[in-house]
Formats: structure tokens, C-alpha cells, sequence
């Protein structure tokens, strides 16, 4: 099969993660994962979410955001709307929650770092690219405060990276970019450990359903492509990837 | 293991249902899992969402919410925060999503289908009781438009019910009640077919993650549970149940 | 005159009350009154609004919510809207205000108790059900501080329930449905005590006038009805009943 | 009793009324009664709600408003605070509702008017106040909608004022001020035609309960007040008064 | 020129300014700008936004809004759209930032002074007479802190005024009326000390623009202008006029 | 005077434009000023705002937003705030009032140009760029239009572009950055055309004044820079710079 852009079914489209960004995060990464393209920032702050106060623990977290011409036809802004849609609560939701499975938050103390995905081109697959950049972001916030020695170590166990599968003209296919995304019978979204664990799987068949087989098949491909995507995050850190899983 | 309340881990809560517990909606069920509690009203009208104008074709929405003393401690009513949050908006997202999966929708015609979800106790698992207990309105209401001569079928190709699996402990259980719920390392809302398909797969490891034999062994279990809700569902429709899946 | 039901004018519909209907709830009762039904729990919360703070003095106040499809159409949540309708408001501010007039808020503490009204089905009456049924639920809520404790005794002085009254067709009849809400000309909510004096009168002719003659006779009407109602509260409450008034 | 003011308990406080306030509206009138000011402006739309299209029929409704400063210590604006309060719904439902009626909506055509009332200075009796100021802001409106030929009578019945009654210190008074009005074990608004029918009775007892005796004594206050009000608004309107009740 | 109301191009409209209007006020005027008119009230609080709270400094801010038919057509309430317009935060922000200008807030103390400008006629130049007016509000009120010994002086080093100027069938104007603003090609706001310093200079050519010698014209107009109004402040001030500027 | 970066007084930053810089944009454009970069994009729709329906004229308009870490520190998010902020509002309608000044609206037909500007990193005068990136994107956007033949010429008589102007340490400067811009005594944002007329002047002494001269020096500056942009423009724009100006 070809596929639009001439890939192979188990081949992730080009990525580049620029460190360092934005000049005055803690931590940054402009993450591209073929015309997809996702500013993430992260963001340390001396103060923990009201359920957590006083508890010597601290938090990470996420915000999602699209600019209104990062698609094909613009889309109204969430703060002229006065909330934010479903689907950008469910995003920033799996993004926090992706981070958190590798941070011992116990080690942080009670300072919380934000995690800010925006989005200003896409192209398929924004979730899983705020997720695998925002990691990396959050490397370099972390790396700073031990350099500030304000921690002792990263207090991060594992890498995380995520990617898209889906099941399109009947082929399970990986990374799948936005003309794909919208024919695919079978989307799902898997976030991945460094040592190949599972921390997220959201696989939904949208007025389709699928078998216990496709399933396989489409895990498999995953575990490819994040480990390439673990690669590259290895690359953009640089010596501080060592830190990692240290703990 | 011995579980909380008894329970085998590949064992259900009891399940009860409650058909037309409601005087004015077109169908309706009260479903009960264990001391979980959920009000399904499904609603019919004669008009669909914007994008959808026009095409001859219907839609499938779903609506999720938990009275203030469904849970242990008061909750703050969404009405009276002024905006639903992020919880709220996944549930009925992904009921929808998943009523959606087995609806031949170009065949309800420009209908709208409400499934109204209104959990009045919740002791864990409310969005898959939601889901299980929302097919059963549907199907109801459906089945009153092919009595009324505006249908000529149930336009429903199989049935559709969910369960939560989970790791409690290092053991994967199945149908989880809120005190292994809130203690669980993993936990996974599956929602299959009657014929053993997956229409969504949410797996998540909040500050954990999961192994591939592990998702198996959970999803074995999943599938029991599913079946057993299919049956309950059978039972509740009554020889309604033989008009699904003939379209 | 023969109501569409067949009651008499002076005739109340069959009340029904189920005792500790949630399991969570300090208090909590299922009232249903005719077709209307209406789930009252008590949260007791060892905290109060901020002007009463410090005053060593309580608070009880009132929620009030339908579900959508408990009326004819379905009704759009006001969770949905993002805001409470003047209708919502004026209940709860109603409700809140009939348990007070009651209550000896120095002796109950700082302390708040919450009475959330969650109408599960709507046939006419879900205000005065509400109240009814919201008494009886703070008065559970009140006996079981009284045997943790925390209180001496119930700081109540009597009881309080309400009924609708109204003119319909020229006559005047009491715990008027919802088809004959509809037609009244004049409808009328009354909130009486046990002893037979007045917390709330609201008399309104939406397009109609009333005279002082047709006022009193509603008034008799209605006062036969909440005794009657007093007697079902006595009898769902047991021997607490008895604590009543003993303040 | 000497009241704070030196009225006798039967009395009201001086009432002014200054016709065309406003150079735009419809119809405008300040009233004055003792230090309670309140802008009542009439602003006639050839549209009606959407319950009401198309039946030829038209609507009459109210908003009330109280500038931040109306009252002893600022009140934070409705507009900041992103949502109106009970108290103003209830209020701005409670106007329109004594408004319309007395109007034949039928005669009015496809048109709605509204009343606004703003409050500039609150010294009790605010929501009384407005209903007798909107009442002849309306009349003047209809009345030009009359001298522009659009409608051939004034389609309404009767005349509309509205009052307070309360008891404070133990004593049944009339038209109270603010300083008894938060006193007062018990207070109620009475609205009623010029000849004498009620058309709305609120009577409340915050923390406390009246008798049928007392309630009777409040009623004939409020019925002396209502025909002193009555007699300003014929003043007021002058010859049009006599328009009024020949429908 | 002859404009439409008979001014010159270089005349102001009749002002007045009733000081005291308002009985609860710390300090408040109507100001009346031919037919605009503007209920301004100062508020002064023991507390300070949270930005300046224990830097022992104070605080002066403006809120801005129009009664519904201060205008042509009604315009829904900012309170019952839920939001306040961007033109309402332009104007209450200019307010501010204006007043703040000359006013020395180390000497407030941790006060906050709070001009509501309410305008209950609008005739153009709404922003200007507010302006104007929150001016002498904001000098009665700190002349009464002075009395009360909260202050030594009033902590205020210069009059405040604003007026606004246009060019209008390309003629420079001063205080442009309604009708003349809305067919201006430039309309410029210039708020100005007593001694002729600018404070502010809002110039816009909505659809055109201007040059630098037509800027000069519509400044030389504004100064004149202001000078007139300060005159008007000072009369309505008396003798606490003579305060100001001996900080 | 040395500025803190070494620029002279009369010095702008150093500017670059990257033109298409979103690939699905009608017309697109990154501009960075020093250390600020904001993304410009211009949409066109084929519909117009009611207030302009069937009048066969068209629509530009702006919004503006800035990422929460374009900050030194993180400002929450709009959207998460559910309204838009004073400040937010006021640039919009600055950006689209500016753009619009130059724009045949009759030439557009019933079309909208929505101009998104999103500020990823501010150090000052994210207004101005906003501006001045934003007139490029649109003619972009504009001349796309005319290729397709929809257009028969740009509809645009003369170039639009604007800086900052200001008192630093008693020294009127230009293009403050934003550590100037937090220290300066007088800030003034001027936009201008190619031919030096101006379309908006907006100068503020917030907490302090300025005299005319000082405002004529400022002027001088601002002149100077908006040329130097205008240049900038011209080569970004290449030759479809010289079609403007040819209405």
C-alpha cells in the first residue's frame, strides 16, 4: 500500500524537537512531527493545587491550546467562546496524566510544573506530539532546578513518548497525519515508557469497532514508533537524557 | 484474593434493570450495578446539530451527571460553577462515541437521539453502567419509532455494553467499586460488542504504567463481564432484544 | 366537579416517602406525590457562608434541579447553559428559606446543611414536593448529630410542609397536577408549619386577577392538605417525630 | 408607635413621579417614593420570544438593575460578576408577570415591550416601586403606539400598583423603608389592580411564621396603600389615564 | 459652520453638575453634557486589589456602564449577556488610568476608591463627562477622609477633565454630539490637567485617517474645552477646590 | 543616553518577517521585533458579520492572544479564565480599527478577513508588531484573491504599519522593549500609513503627564520608525508591494 505521502505503514513521518525555544521558560521545545507543529513550554511555580497543600508533594500538569488558523478552516477561539470544548479538556487531561506516570512527585517538593502544548500548525497527531515534547520540556525545566540545586536528581524513572495508530483503508498504519486521521475506520492514541510499557491506551472505533487481532497489530506498530520518537528526544537532551530513570 | 465485598476478581456486581422507570421519555431504564445507580432517559426530536443539516441522516448524542450526594462527599453542582468540567465532558463524549458505533445512522433519518445519563448514586464505574443502561433506553425509543410506523427497523447492528478491569493490589479484577477504584494502579473502561468487537479501549496507569500481558489479561476479563451485561440486556428488552442486529 | 383524575377539589394525590433512599447522605428521602418525584438528601458540612463565619451560628440552604427529561420535552441541563434560570433561583432561594423559618440556626453550630431537590419526574408540584420531602431529610440529617453527639437535640420548633393550591376552571382545588397548573388562572404555593401558621404565601394570576374571597378559600384548602402532609412526614420519621418542636 | 420617620403605621412615604425622564424611550418615568429612586423606561420591538412567534400575539417583560452604589455599601455589578442573582431574576420576573396582567397580549400584535427599571438609590421597597413606575411608563408607550395609529385602543384592563406590608416590632405597617424593612419578622409585597383583585402576594416570614390574622390586618394595609399609589398614576398620566380599562 | 444644534465649532454644550446626588455615596455628581448624562458615585473601601496589598499604597479604579435605553435603540444588558463588552473594559479602564494620573496613591493609605460612572442618557461623549465627573466624585470623597481625619490633604496635584473633538465634514470640532460623532471621519479623546499637561490622547480615524497639522487643530480645540469644563468642576467644588495641587 | 541594549533613541530593533509562514493560511506571516515574535494569519470566509448583511461590503477584523509562557512569567490562559481581558479587547479593536483604515470595504464583497495574532514570545510592543505583521498577512491574503480572480485589484490605497513611542529616564525613545516600556513615565502607540498619516494615536502618562512638546518629539520618532517598517514590509511583500495603493 501507498500511503499519501509515499510512507510504508510502520514509518513515522519526519521529526525535529528546536531545544530551548522560547526564551523564558524554564523549559522548551518546538516539536514537529511532519507539518504538525507544537510549542511546548514548561513552566516551574513555588505553589501546589489547593489538594495538595502542605503535603510536601508536587504536581505536573497540562494546558492545550490550538491557534485559530492551525487548521484547515479557522476555528473560533476558546477564550472568545468563554470555555474550553470537550476535546481540549480530554487532551490536557491525558497529557498531565501521561507525565505523571513517570515523575515521582514526591521529589519535586511542593512546586508544580505546568506544561504548556500550542499547537500552531496541524496536521494529525497534535495530542501525541504535545505529549512526546512536553516531556522533553519538562527534562530541561527539571535539569534546571537540579543546576539551581534545588534537586538533588531528576526525579523522572522513565521516558515517555506518544504516538497515533489506526486502521485506514483496512491497513493498520502508524503516525497517522490529518487526511489519514479522517478516514480511519480504528484511531488510537498509545503513550509509551522508554522500557516499553504501557502508561495510555485510547483506542475508539467511530461508527466502526474492531478485533482483538487489529488490536495487536496496531500496539506493535506503536511500540515502533516510539521508540524512535525516544530516540530523537535522547538527541535533543543531550547528555542531560543520562539523568533519566536515575532515581 | 479475597475481595472487598466477596467477589471472585472475574466476578460482576449484581446487575439490575428497571425498564420505563421514566413516564415521559421515549425509553428509559434505571440500570443498578451493585450500588451504583444511573437514570437512562433517551429522548427523541426531530432535529440534528448543525453540521449534520440537510444530509438525511440522524444522529446519536449522550448527556452525563451526578446528583451533588452521589458521592460520599458533596459535590458542587456544574450548573452552579457556571461550566462542565473535564470529567463530565469525556463520560458523555465517550458514551456517545460508543452508541454511535453500531447505529446506522443514514437510517434514523434527520432524528436526534438523547441519552440523558444521571447518575443518582455512584459507587464506581458510572460511565459504564451509563453506556450499558443508555443501548437499553435507546433501543426502547428506537423500537417505539418502529411501532409508529417511522421506522421500518431497529437500525442497530449489534449491542453494545462496558465494564471497568483494573489492577488492584498486583491482581487484575473485574468490575471495579469505588474502594478498589481509588486504590487501583491500572484501570480500563472497555466497551464491546455482542459479538466480541472492541469499540473503545480506555487504559490508563495514573502515576503507574502497565505491561502487554497485563492489558491481556484485563481484557480477558473485560469480555467476560461484557457478556454477562449482554444477557442482562436481553433480559430487559425482551423480544425486543431479536430486532437488534437485522438491519 | 369531577378533576381528571378523579380526586375531589379538597382531595391531595397519593404521597409516598422512602426513607434513607441514598446511602451517602446524612439524610435523605424519595418523595413522590402523585407522578412527581423528587430525591431530597441532607449533607450536614462542618462549615458556613462567609458572613455567618465566626458567629458560632449555622446555615441551611437549598439546590434545586430537574433532570432534562423529567418534564414532557426534554429541557436543556443548566449545567449545559452555564447558568442557573430565574425559575431554578427562585426555588432554591424558596426552599432554603421555608426550612429556616423552623430551625434555631444558633443551636445547630457552625455548621451548614444542605438540602440538594433533585426531581427525577415532574408532574406539578415539584417545589412544595421539594420542601415536603427536604424537611424530612434535614430532620434524618439533624437526629443523627443528635445521636453522634454533636447536638442535644433537634434544633427544630415544627414542622414545615407545602402544597400547591389554585383556581381551575372557576374552582378552587387543591395539589394541582401539572395539566391543571397549566390551566389555572390562579396558582398559588403555601408553606405552613404544624401548628398552622404561615411561613410563605405566593399567590399569582399570570394573566388573571384574584379577589380576598377566593384567596381565603384557597387558603383553607391548602391547610387541609399540608396537615395531611404532616401526618405522612410524622409516619416516615417514626419516633423522631416526636423530637420535634421539644427545642 | 412612632414609626422611624414619624409615619403613622397606615401611611406611605411622599411618591413623585417625573413623566419623559428619559429622551428615547417609549415611555419613561423617575419615581420617588421617599428615598427609593427608580428610571422605569418602555421600549416597544416589533419582535416577541421565540414561544411566541407567529401567533400574532405579543409580550410584555421586565429587567431590573440596581446601580452599585444604589444602596449603603457598594454592590459588586451583575455584569462583572458574569451572571445575574436570584434576587434580580426573581424580582425581573415578578414585574412582568403583575404587567401583563392586566394587558390583552392579544391586541398588542407582534410586538414586545420592556420594562426596564434601574435603580439609582434603594431605601427599601425597590421591587414595589418599579412595578408602579413601569406600570405608567407601559401606558405612555401604548399610549404613543395608539397616537401613531398602530394600535386602536390602550389594551388594558385595569391600573397596577404595588406595595409593601410588614411587621415590625410586633406592629402590621405600610410601606416600609429599609431600616424596618430589615427589621421586619415579616414582609410581604402585595400587587393589585385599581379595583381592589390581587394580582400577586408574597409574603414571607425569614425565620419566623405569621397567623391568618395577621396576614388579614397586612392585607388591608396593603389595600389602602395600592389606591393612594393608584391616584399618583392617574396624576401622572393625566387625561391618558382615562384610556385605561376601556378595552 | 453652523452645526446642527447652533454651536460653533470651537463650543462646548451646557454643562451642569449636581453634586451630592446620591445619599449613600462617599462623594458622587450628576454631570450633565447637554443631553448626556452621567450618575457618577465614589466609593471608598478599606481594601486594595491583591496586587498592591501590604505596600501600605492605594488604589483608584472606575467601573462604566449604560442604563439599557440611555441610548437610540435598547442595548441588552452586559449583566444578561453574561460578559462586559470591549468597548465597556476601553472606557472603564481609560477612567481609571486617567484619575490615577494625578492623584498620589502612596498617600491614600491601603484605600481603594471605586468611580462608578453610570450613564442613564447618552448623547456622545459618554467617556468624557465621565471622566469629568468621576473627577469631582473622587475630590468629595477624599475631602471627606480629610474631615474625618483619615487624610491631612488631599493627596490630588491637579485637575482632571476630557472632552472630545472630531473632524466633522472637515471641520474640527469640539464635543461632538451624537449625531455629529457617528459621521466624524477622526474622533479624538484628550484628557488633560488643569494646568494643560496631557493625561491622555485616544485619536482614531475608524475608515481614514489624518495629519499631523489637523492633529494640532483638534488639540488646540480640546485645550480650550477642558479649560471651560475645569471652571465648571471648580464651581461645583467651592471652596475644596482650592485643595487640590497642595499635596 | 546608552539604552540598556545599546540602541540609540531614534533606533528601532532589528526586524524580520517570514512570510507564509503557516501552510494553511490565506496569507501568513511571522514577525519578530528584537525578542518579539508573533505570528500573523489571515483568514478569509465568505460571510460577513450581521450587522453587515446583504449590503454587499466586507469585513477585517483581528484578534489577539498571547501563549501563557510568552511571559517572563506564566499568565493564565484566556480560555481558562473564560473571558477575554481589557487589555486583550483593546488591542483587537486597535488591530482591526488600524487595518481597516486603509481597506476599500466596498471592494471586498460580502467577505471577512479575520487577522489571528499570536504572540509566542512578548519583550514589548506586541501591539504594534501585531499591526504591522498583520497588514502583510492580509495582503497576502488579499492578493491570493486576486490571483483566483475574485478580486480584481487590491482593495488597499496605502500601507499600515506602527511602533512605540516613549519617555524612558526623561528621554522620548523608540520601539520600547519591555524593559523600557515597564520604566517609562509616557507610553504612546502610533500607527501610521506609507504617506505619514496618521490612523491612531494612543498616548498615556499612566501616573504622570506630558506636555505638547514632549508629544511633538515623540511624534518625530514615531514617524521615523514606521517608515523604516514600511520598508521592511515592502521587501517581505516583494512585488506585490506595489500593487497597493492602486484602488
Amino acid at each position: 500500500m501507498a500511503r499519501f505521502d509515499g510512507r510504508q505503514p510502520n514509518q513515522i513521518r519526519p521529526v525535529t524537537m528546536t531545544p530551548n525555544y522560547n526564551k523564558y521558560a524554564e523549559g522548551s521545545v518546538l516539536i514537529e512531527v511532519g507539518d504538525t507543529r507544537v510549542i511546548c513550554t514548561a513552566t516551574v511555580e513555588d505553589k501546589v493545587p489547593p489538594f495538595l497543600k502542605g503535603q510536601g508533594k508536587g504536581w505536573v500538569t497540562a494546558e492545550y491550546s490550538m491557534i485559530p488558523r492551525a487548521t484547515g478552516t479557522r476555528t473560533v477561539r476558546e477564550a472568545a467562546k468563554g470555555k474550553l470544548g470537550g476535546r481540549t479538556m480530554e487532551i490536557q487531561r491525558l497529557i498531565g496524566r501521561a507525565l505523571r506516570s513517570v515523575v515521582d512527585l514526591e521529589k519535586i517538593g511542593e512546586r508544580s510544573i505546568t506544561l504548556d502544548c500550542d499547537v500552531i500548525q496541524a496536521d494529525g497527531g497534535t495530542r501525541t506530539a504535545s505529549i512526546t515534547g512536553a516531556f522533553v520540556a519538562m527534562i530541561f525545566a527539571l535539569n534546571k532546578l537540579v543546576e539551581q540545586g534545588m534537586l538533588e536528581k531528576i526525579p523522572v524513572n522513565d521516558f515517555i513518548a506518544a504516538t497515533s495508530v489506526g486502521i485506514v483503508d483496512g491497513v493498520p498504519v502508524l503516525d497517522l497525519a490529518y487526511v489519514e486521521d479522517s478516514e480511519a475506520a480504528v484511531d488510537m492514541n498509545v503513550v509509551m515508557t522508554g522500557s516499553g510499557r504501557f502508561v495510555e491506551i485510547q483506542g475508539t472505533g467511530e461508527e466502526a469497532t474492531f478485533s482483538r487481532e487489529e488490536m495487536n497489530e496496531l500496539l506493535d506498530l506503536a511500540s515502533l514508533g516510539i521508540a524512535e520518537l525516544n530516540n530523537i528526544q535522547r538527541q535533543t537532551l543531550g547528555e542531560i537524557a543520562d539523568k533519566i530513570g536515575q532515581v
